[in-house]
């Protein structure tokens, strides 16, 4: 492959794309004409098939099959079914992984089971700098733990994940790709290392899957949760999906034991049985429509190596780096230039990043921006061009270049993005 | 209004249904050529509009607009905007209602709220005929409850609630209307009996959401959990509602404490403080497409009376339970008949019901079968006529004169219905 480095000039770039094994991912997506989209790190784009799938679902389905559908249509089994489609993308057997809940749920459900697999150990860790809900959730877990548990935090006063490992450590929820600063860190050494110290790890895979390797199996992870809608493209909100190694499985229990985690969730026993494998981790009944989006997102995938995707979106990501460094020297590059540190993502801090990223929305380069001084830049590769890179640090440069901050209009708070 | 007793040709039944002034609400929805579809209290049928309305979500709001959907779309105020809307129909004032998640995990949030607020009282009362979920999620709840808890059933060794409340009493968790028999409950008197005793209530109206006034203000419930997919029309498993009295809330805490529920989401602080309000019981990000199902079914209600809905679904249940007493004089509706103790459904107890239903749905008629023996059928007075109560009565009639269950093909068990 064409190093990034090679790539001198727009018309170097339109050549790489066009010698691009991947390039016909793209025309899978709807992505608006003109439009340069570097947030798929927040929602992934539209799959082409999604509006037939999902219109299939909505009319024919339940317009038409009604009731019947939960057989027919295969909807009671989308969460196992869509799980084990989601665990071949991170390397996880069939029978590990559902489709179900939101991330957030899915990690209370981890932290209760891996909690529960160490009785007589009091410590979760987790990072200073985490996806605040995983903290969050951290704190309703503990208080409904039933028994005393304290937390402490990789980063806090610098301290490594090395100096807080002793035996009290129950647990580490870490993020696989960090989501401000695209920081990626090594699953196989820290799940290691916690194992090596009697302790489990649930590894949060919202930045990661659909973009790197992540080998659940490989490296014998113990619990993983994430989102759909970011890389995976499965539509705003889908269904999330956790992981949980076999061998965790019998022992592992979880606190929302709804009728859907149940050994025959039809049969109407009065008292709990928890299934015998993973779908004691399911609860309730899920959003099948939403659930559809995640199955169309998971045909793109369908044939696609996850390690092809991880060297484009390196490609991507060290070409835009070299670009903003050659156009923008005394701006700072937050995420590592290291690739094996480095996810799917450039983020630049920069003060004045909040218009900076609303000019760059007014001439067609959606990125993000994050309180208090973060840009975020997603490169996913099933979508993104070599061209798009180029372009879109043209635009950075010209908006910085034209102090688009002097603008009201490119100041006012639009609220969520 | 004419009686049901009065309908006593299929001609008075076509009459009735031509004076009927919620006879145009039958057109808003999608029922198939000749399907007579008396599953409403498990699936709703889709709203005509939803096919329009979501490929709108769909192709333009996630496939052109992207990440600015959450804005431009109000996609983030929904579970607010559609819960003040479930409001109204529960007769709660606005700011007490969600629609999110499932019921079973707004349950789980709702018992971990009560027992909060009721820290020196160790019981949760359930009932023994409850929806098994709801006795699930109680296990799970009072596993995380951080103190000993115990349950105890209503109807139990035949046990009264009177004979169960003490001052031990925390909760109590009770259906409005019975998932297999239809028998309603007195909200006013039991809701006073809980707060005369010191306990709190918390109210599932996954079957009367929709065909039975509620009175959530006025009762003075404490919280109430339901869902959107049965009489409420939403799509296959769309996201459910909790709702929480006003003077509850700023006291009221859940343990599934992620971002969304937080005071300030896009603060990103690394501390859990949550919103003063409703917003509190939000956890993580919702499944946006199905979300907009609940919006479609919701307009569908828009100035539609609930007290009419009840008015015309006691008439269809009375109907339904007159003509399978004459017909078929035998057999035990366990429904009961007098209308203040009914809901929407009659249910009818026969050991062959299961082949029976399997041969009523050959014949058109969707109704369901809950083990061991009860034949379901639900009437939703918002696209229900007489005219088919009259029919799925014969049909009912024929399906046992012809001794269907010795026709194999009857007896092969389906799995979910």
């Amino acid at each position: 492959m064409m190093p990034a480095t090679t790539m001198v000039s727009r018309k170097a770039c339109v050549a790489r794309d066009a010698a691009d094994p991947l390039q016909g991912l793209r025309d899978r997506f709807v992505i608006p004409d003109g439009l340069i989209y570097l947030d798929g790190n927040s929602l992934g784009p539209m799959p082409r098939a999604a509006a037939a799938v999902l219109s299939r679902t909505i009319e024919r389905e339940w317009g038409e099959a009604l009731i019947g559908s939960w057989n027919s249509a295969g909807w009671f089994d989308m969460p196992v079914r869509l799980g084990d489609r989601v665990g071949a993308l991170i390397g996880a057997s069939a029978g590990q992984t559902l489709v179900c809940d939101t991330t957030s749920i899915n990690l209370y459900k981890a932290i209760h089971a891996a909690i529960g697999l160490k009785p007589d150990r009091g410590v979760i860790i987790a990072e200073d700098e985490s996806f605040p809900t995983d903290l969050y959730i951290i704190e309703g877990a503990m208080k409904s733990a039933g028994r005393p548990m304290r937390r402490r935090l990789i980063g806090a006063d610098g301290r490594s994940i090395e100096s807080l490992l002793d035996r009290e450590v129950a647990v580490a929820v870490l993020s696989h790709v960090n989501y401000r600063t695209g920081a990626l860190l090594d699953i196989a050494t820290i799940t290691r290392q916690l194992h090596d110290a009697g302790a489990l790890v649930i590894w949060d895979l919202c930045h990661s899957i659909g973009v790197v390797e992540i080998g659940f199996d490989l490296h014998e992870v113990d619990f993983a949760v994430g989102c759909t809608y970011k890389y995976l493209n499965g539509g705003p909100g889908a269904p999330a999906f956790i992981a949980v190694a076999k061998a965790h499985q019998a022992a592992a229990q979880q606190p929302l034991s709804g009728w859907w985690g149940h050994a025959a969730p039809f049969a109407f026993d009065r008292d709990f049985r928890p299934d015998q494998g993973i779908k004691r981790f399911l609860c309730g009944t899920q959003p099948i429509i939403s659930l559809r989006g995640v199955d169309v997102a998971l045909d793109v995938m369908d044939g696609v190596d996850v390690a092809a995707l991880r060297q484009k979106s390196l490609a991507l990501t060290e070409l835009f780096m070299a670009r903003v460094a050659a156009l923008l020297p005394g701006l700072e590059i937050v995420t590592p230039a290291q690739s094996s540190l480095r996810g799917s993502q450039v983020a630049i801090e920069f003060d004045r990043g909040y218009p900076v990223v609303q000019a760059m929305i007014e001439r067609g380069v959606i990125g993000d921006f994050r309180a208090p001084d973060i840009m975020r830049f997603g490169f996913a590769p099933l979508y993104v061009r070599f061209q798009d890179v180029w372009d879109a640090a043209d635009i950075l440069a010209a908006c910085i270049r034209d102090e688009v901050w002097r603008e009201p209009r490119f100041n006012r708070v639009l609220g969520v993005t």
